[in-house]
């Protein structure tokens, strides 16, 4: 059983809210990163990505630059270029890809292997170093790469690389006798052969995915026994007394029950994992899954959709720890945690799972570029006093301003793809079932059973909680299951202007469409004070405030410095404001009181007197925006005034 | 001129309240370190100190093993041996020390220089490494040791093999043709060349100190010169890309005005430059302290008296960054601050340093070492929540129970040998006056000018705060300053009996004595509910409750876990009660609410609903003793309930 998914060639998303982050990509996130791969950004760590290429398919001398799995870069935009070449023709762009596709192909070798950092740098310690080499994590953003750009373009060429190299990896890895019986330090490469399974019905891409699953954290731990080896040496300084919970290897991954180690390994594997369970329709498998979500969703994820509490090792740390100024949260995290919940909602058709789903593509994904395109957020905290991120500090991770590039840059090229491939999470569907997961305006043409049908959605949202669904080319009548939204209140559904009963499935309102049919919802979801649960104790005393997907935050910009010192009354509504800043986004007017710093004594630290307080009022912006207006302090969880 | 200072031959403590810890340096922390130091203890991490010795000496064979600054943990062993042979004798430990000092003696090179690291393990590279190979702080701790012994036991073959070790830095080090103008990378030896020069009067040791000041941080900084030799390699990863900074060097020290960079380094180098400032009357020199000083004690300095704010590096971040559960506050910073603090007092007969000084002791220094001796703390933290600091995570520095013993063995040792002197903290003088700067019972005599007078304290502080203080011997009247406490309330001064009255001069009570007379002091110092500078963020909204010098906190044991669920009611006085346990500590009872943690639904991370609180009894302890009733939760600071 192949889980069903949806054309992004037949989408075409023109959205108030979305489009001008989707566009982003095409306009400026797209040729700006191939600037920094091409060493063209004045200021930014080099990334030398293409170079590497060159060198290795011997058309340039030189030593291998960047991280290990530096070819990722590459491959994650060639999947994002596959993505908008799905949604528009770009001749241009597809000629300078289709050159790039040469040169990946020239730095191939005869036997289909494909990383330019080995081939380069440690030609004989080829699939000797699972643990860090990342050969297998890179093999994976490739197939990736390769499946989008086939799906975008109708090309092969890539596919075929791609394919081969999938095929000498089959050939290497497995449990028979003289087979390599690792599997991946930094996993990646399961998603990319389910993929590759998908458009080529190759089972034994499946097969190996599986495979790489299944034997992971079996027996002795491949690791600790590769790291005993007489060649083998660090590549990475922090991999020194290697604990195998970093990558999720320290029990099978159907015994594991909490999301530990390292967020982006985790929420990549939780992707796969849900994949095969389907597929080879493995309950075991699918338990694990849920109880992994479960713990992440109930205990170790960020009202954002953040997820990695700790600075160091960008890894998940224990149940409740949720410090909001030395966190991780990587953006690449939250991506994974979306693809995570993709899977989920698919299979078990529960409107839950894109509640968090839209909560990090609204919070975190989006925060993690500048509104201009031009600059990133790699870590993603809910809280920052500029000062305190300090080079070779605790909180050095903490960057308080958009960063141009990173040398190691994972996250950029990861938020690109996933804005280009946005029409994935919108729609979901069975066999005679549609479902509408997210309130996106856009045209589709979707099959549905045998039969292509045409839907349009007009939406407001998330500015005002209203959208119409028009449907046509209807042979049938078919069901449709539109999500209603966690935050929803006083939900109500009017087809072809007539109020009309629904059922709820599993979160989803369900109505019987026939051909020419409009659906239009509305629903309440107010600005909201939410507070968390009380065993979070760096939350406690503290509110945050959420208007439908959107979480806010509180900007010094807007509000001075101290923000620690603001209490805001809870008991009052806040306000709606339509501003013109920030993409036209909605601000939010509160009151409150704060600290008033003037009456303490300036040079005293400590002294046993009260405080005192003034009345303020206080504006809110959304977080996925903030840092787009200069540096300065920020704050997701403000006092409550009680 | 010089420093005057108190000779511990001639003082004996006896105390209500520090004899207990004072005591366990000679009962348990000399023995249990000497076990430690040949590698006795069972699973504490190896110290291999002396073997490292007998190596140097051609003794024994093998490899060096440690830090590379591991000889200062026999040096720092044999301080605390000469303080405690001061105060008592004991052949089997004199006998036990003199063997150690011969073992010195052979791992010595004929021309005087000792280093059991270089000697063993990379002779070439003597004195070409400052930034990184501690030789200077090595040779600074012995000669703090060499002088210690000494004058403990007046015997001279320690303080001969350090003149030989001073003499050989004297001919390497200076401005002249072919020495090296270098200085070193953790700053001491300026303390020990000090003290040296002050039992030996040899002044070239003072020269030597004031050189090594007088040219930090000026012109190209030295490391990063260092650096650039071809035969340069890192001792420690983390000095790579070195930053100036972390060693007070990046600009001359008499233009520093924040305290910046590694916290220890920062407060040897402050106590050197005070005690230089004085002995040369360097007034710019002595500008540059109090600028120091009030940085830290304005802006950077705990409740507790701890010192360095980031876990990353152990140092200062910037003004009013005070995190409580990822900090990092070691012992030996605090030790570093009552030192400097002592010399401020010494030099400007001023109180307020005394106050400083007492909190560093009462509370961080204290809390380093557990009420039996056998484990310390080298990070203290104000807020703990032992299932977050989980190895390689942003918390791990921080560990959530004292330590056997510590690879990096730097605080256990320091903590001896500054309890084993704690003498030194109580009196001050200059030509015709003695200050008392602790409420600590002891008998003393006393040099003042040309005579020898005797005094006697008896005191019950801090459970009550009330004291006597006996004179004897007393030739002509004297000046007697006694410290007024910043905490000190209604303060009254009897003598023999009377109520007088009494000036105030610099924060000191200062009476007129003659032969046989008795002060009898008394004040109240209730427990009080103290605020910080609102500018310190992670304070906002919080208290603390200090008691006298102590600062109280709340544990786990007393209170249950989720201590940031509670909100102390300030306006209601805490209650004392006197406890048996904890050394026979007095608790504080105090009222307020906590979050009712029933109330909100399990399986639930976020919600839009009320927090429910119900009334409560809480007890708090002194912070010193935390942690000597099993693992748990602790916090310092405490939500207001407003």
């Amino acid at each position: 059983m192949k889980l069903e998914s949806i054309d992004l060639k037949k989408i075409r998303i023109e959205d108030q809210f979305w489009s001008k982050h989707v566009n982003l990509v095409k306009n400026t996130i797209i040729p700006y990163q191939w600037d920094a791969m091409n060493d063209r950004i004045k200021d930014a760590e080099p990334s030398r990505c293409l170079e590497n290429f060159k060198i290795a398919a011997g058309l340039s001398k030189g030593e291998f630059y960047g991280a290990v799995f530096q070819d990722t870069d590459i491959a994650k935009w060639l999947e994002a270029v596959g993505f908008v070449l799905a949604a528009n023709k770009d001749e241009e762009l597809e000629k300078t890809a289709d050159e790039v596709i040469d040169l990946i192909g020239k730095a191939q070798q005869e036997d289909g292997y494909l990383n330019t950092y080995f081939t380069i740098k440690e030609p004989k310690r080829r699939w000797k170093d699972l643990c860090e080499g990342h050969e297998l994590y890179t093999a994976g953003h490739m197939m990736e790469a390769a499946v989008a750009y086939y799906l975008g373009t109708g090309k092969t060429k890539f596919l075929d690389i791609m394919k081969k190299n999938a095929d000498l990896i089959c050939e290497t890895f497995g449990q028979e006798e003289g087979k390599v019986k690792g599997y991946p330090g930094h996993q990646e490469v399961e998603i990319g052969l389910i993929k590759l399974y998908h458009v080529t019905g190759e089972r034994k891409y499946l097969d190996m995915a599986k495979y790489f699953i299944d034997i992971r954290g079996v027996g002795e731990n491949y690791f600790l026994k590769e790291m005993k080896s007489d060649d083998y040496h660090l590549i990475f300084p922090e991999f020194a007394n290697y604990d195998p919970s970093y990558s999720q290897s320290h029990m099978p991954v159907r015994e594991q029950e909490s999301a530990e180690g390292h967020a982006v390994r985790a929420v990549y594997m939780y992707t796969a994992m849900a994949e095969l369970a389907y597929e080879y329709q493995d309950e075991e498998l699918m338990k694990a899954c849920k109880n992994l979500w479960n713990n992440i969703v109930e205990k170790r994820m960020y009202i954002t959709g953040g997820i990695g509490s700790s600075g160091i090792l960008e890894r998940f740390t224990v149940d409740y720890d949720l410090p909001n100024d030395y966190c991780y949260c990587e953006s690449c995290a939250s991506i994974g945690l979306a693809m995570f919940a993709l899977r989920m909602a698919n299979i078990t058709k529960e409107a839950q799972y894109i509640d968090v789903l839209e909560r990090a593509l609204y919070n975190t994904v989006l925060a993690g570029v500048a509104l201009d395109g031009k600059s990133f957020f790699y870590v993603n905290p809910l809280e920052v006093r500029p000062e305190t991120c300090k080079d070779r500090t605790s909180k050095e991770h903490v960057k308080p301003i958009r960063q141009k590039w990173f040398g190691v840059a994972c996250c950029p090229p990861n938020i690109a793809r996933t804005l280009a491939s946005l029409g994935q999470y919108i729609y979901g569907k069975s066999e005679n079932t549609l479902y509408i997961n997210l309130f996106i305006s856009n045209q589709a043409k979707i099959e549905l059973g045998e039969d292509e049908i045409e839907v349009r959605i007009d939406s407001d949202f998330p500015a005002k909680n209203h959208f119409k669904i028009a449907f046509s080319k209807i042979a049938k009548e078919i069901k449709v299951g539109i999500r209603i939204p966690g935050y929803g209140e006083e939900y109500t559904g009017l087809i072809n202007g007539k109020s009309v009963a629904y059922t709820v499935e599993k979160g989803y309102a369900v109505f019987m469409v026939g051909e020419d049919t409009e659906i239009e919802i509305s629903f309440k979801a107010p600005a909201k004070y939410v507070g968390t649960n009380p065993k979070v104790s760096t939350n406690n005393g503290k509110v945050a405030l959420v208007r439908g997907p959107q979480v806010y935050c509180l900007e010094e910009v807007d509000n001075g410095d101290g923000l620690a010192g603001i209490y805001v009354d809870t008991k009052t509504l806040p306000k709606e404001i339509q501003s013109e800043k920030l993409g036209g986004s909605i601000f939010l007017e509160l009151q409150g009181k704060r600290i008033d710093e003037e009456d303490w004594p300036k040079n005293q630290l400590y002294a046993a007197r009260e405080i005192t307080y003034k009345d303020v009022t206080i504006k809110a912006v959304p977080y996925s925006y903030w840092n787009n207006r200069g540096i300065g302090e920020m704050t997701v969880w403000m006092n409550n005034q009680i």
